[in-house]
């Protein structure tokens, strides 16, 4: 019997504990031992709901249960998450989560209390909801260098983008449709600013640096506030999507670690990730490009990856493969303004700007490669242009 | 100090000793052990290579090393590399293996034979290449229902279809450009014929049944042997590309399991995976979709996947996610005869055929849903048509 409690009875937690009923017979044959739902733990009193007997309020009924395995924690944030995970890790109870601003503002500190407990903190449904991919990440590359990673990571933003693009639609009516669907919160902040992907960017370049901390801080982000109707339908025009993109590139023993809006070109797979989904590319320096897609959010998909996790850990105890993360005594991180990159530029007034240059025309727009961000802006006021990230 | 040997040493043996040397100590300070290549065995012998001093002949020096813990089995075939690979697990030895015949057609007695012997036998490069595929399929998604599989596994087929549609060439040129490029072998018959499909369908088939097993035998399978390039253009022009896919469906408690050109639309993220690349596509029941995409052949890309399963044998001891497999008494593959699927007919003679059926027109082509495949065939006939199974 493998005793768990879920912390925060919300959209993820509610998924959890409604996956491992359905599916508890088959769960039970993979792990061999019972996975028992002992404990939920909520602010709010849910009557009715056929879990009501195992809800509980008191804090110290599930961190004091000396039976107690494993904690699902599904709050978010980084306040009462936080201070709950530290407990947890702190009496040898693993944690498993999908919390991504937890994991990528307190994992060096978390991972340390979970090594030092016995215990494991695992996260594999923080980055990509449903997606196997960090334990892919961990494991199945684990004999590779991580050279790049570009990944589409935040279905919100995408289904915006993808709106606009199939229905012709505004920003503004796009995010209304995006509320109205359950895919964006009241507060949209954190998805169009593109916090949420540099959360999950965090998580992969801490993964990529073999464990070398990149914190959010550190990475460079734009959101998709201020991409126009008319700049998705340029890029139609030229086989490309407007992606929101998280960019890792490994450089020597550092690194580069972005989120910006890019053109995408539709010969890539990511530039074919339609609606919700999300994607994310890995280079690896013997396996090449490996590519991971599916749902990135929803209650199921992400309940789907916390009980993969539950499940590794019901089946063998203490996980040893998520490492623990050490912030480096100067940053790993090579600031923006010094990282060269392709940018493509459309609505050009003076194409003689880039006479001198090695280009490449695609249509009516020219891509510049191997230049930083200020050059491309400074070509771009030059050239009266229009510019933004590529990919091709 | 973790002792391993390497059996064969072909193309995926000697990537796995490249990329064991060239990563050496990224890898150590992952698995907190120095992973040590002490025997090659070959019949072969390789004078001048750097790896001379530990090429052997003679299978005792390898077996009977008591220091030994893990045997890489990159021999192929299921001979020879059958009976080294039960000599290594019989003696406690683990295996880590690309070999897809030998998984698919012995599986079930090496998978019983290692767990009798307290050690493992591994094979996340059978699949897929480099792909990650099999440990998040045991893994990742542990607490879903597997319903669907759809894949491109074979890179020599999908290179030989992507370079008839890319080059305007015939099936003869595309085949003999595959074999100039390495993509084929001399004899291509496993490939174009969809017997290496089938093996590896046969492996996630037994995954996806939760360890009853599924045997190559009973998967029906055709190549792309008959596709023209007709055909190919003919799919273009109607937003597909054809495409050889081994396909799952779970059906109550048996499955459908069969390997079979199909026209894939592109607005599939499988109808945009061109070249020598491969793409999994895995529906759980919580999950939704999850698509795996990369290099699915290779020295280096092979050799990836083999060394992520060491590095997990040597820094947990034995791995316990895969589970043994078992014979059922009756088959739980549904006959292909049987089975429902989706059609497409094309260049069509009489269209009056289908007037009382339920269609869906693409462009002049036609598609009819939940059909056998001897109906199809039947409709096929009567409408003077051609036919392939689709999927869009």
């Amino acid at each position: 019997m493998y005793n768990i409690a879920i912390l925060g009875f919300g959209v993820v937690g509610c998924g959890t504990a409604e996956v491992l009923t359905a599916n508890k017979e088959s769960i039970k044959a993979k792990c061999g031992e019972e996975i028992n739902l002992k404990h939920i733990l909520d602010i709010r009193s849910f009557p009715g709901s056929r879990f009501e007997s195992i809800i509980t309020q008191d804090a110290d009924e599930v961190f004091d249960d000396k039976e107690l395995d494993c904690c699902v924690e599904t709050i978010g944030g980084a306040k009462i998450a936080y201070e709950f995970t530290k407990r947890a890790l702190s009496n040898g109870i693993s944690v498993v989560t999908s919390n991504k601003e937890l994991v990528s503002t307190k994992g060096p500190e978390l991972l340390k209390i979970a090594e030092e407990n016995n215990c494991s903190y695992l996260f594999e449904a923080a980055v990509g909801g449903g997606i196997p991919l960090i334990r892919p990440l961990y494991r199945c590359l684990a004999a590779n260098r991580i050279i790049k990673i570009e990944g589409i990571v935040n279905g919100t933003t995408n289904y915006i983008l993808y709106s606009m693009l199939n229905k012709g639609i505004s920003y503004e009516e796009a995010l209304k449709s995006a509320q109205q669907n359950g895919y964006a919160e009241a507060d949209p902040t954190a998805d169009v600013e593109g916090i949420d992907a540099q959360r999950k960017l965090s998580i992969l370049s801490s993964i990529a640096m073999e464990g070398v901390y990149v914190s959010p801080s550190e990475i460079r982000t734009r959101g998709i506030t201020a991409v126009t109707l008319d700049d998705i339908e340029y890029a139609e025009s030229v086989g490309c999507q407007i992606k929101l993109l998280a960019c890792f590139k490994r450089i020597g023993d550092k690194c580069a670690s972005y989120v910006m809006p890019h053109f995408v070109s539709r010969d890539m797979m990511l530039g074919n990730v339609d609606d919700v989904f999300n994607a994310v590319s890995v280079e690896g320096d013997f396996v090449g490009e490996a590519l991971f897609y599916g749902r990135g959010a929803g209650s199921l998909p992400t309940a789907s990856a916390v009980c993969g996790d539950v499940i590794e850990l019901a089946a063998g105890g203490k996980s040893e493969f998520v490492r623990p993360w050490t912030i480096p005594s100067s940053s790993v991180v090579i600031p923006y303004e010094e990282v060269e990159n392709s940018f493509i530029f459309w609505n050009i007034s003076d194409i003689s700007v880039f006479d001198a240059l090695e280009t490449e025309n695609i249509g009516e727009a020219v891509v510049v490669k191997n230049i930083t961000d200020a050059t491309a802006k400074e070509l771009a006021g030059s050239a009266g242009a229009s510019v933004m990230n590529y990919l091709g």
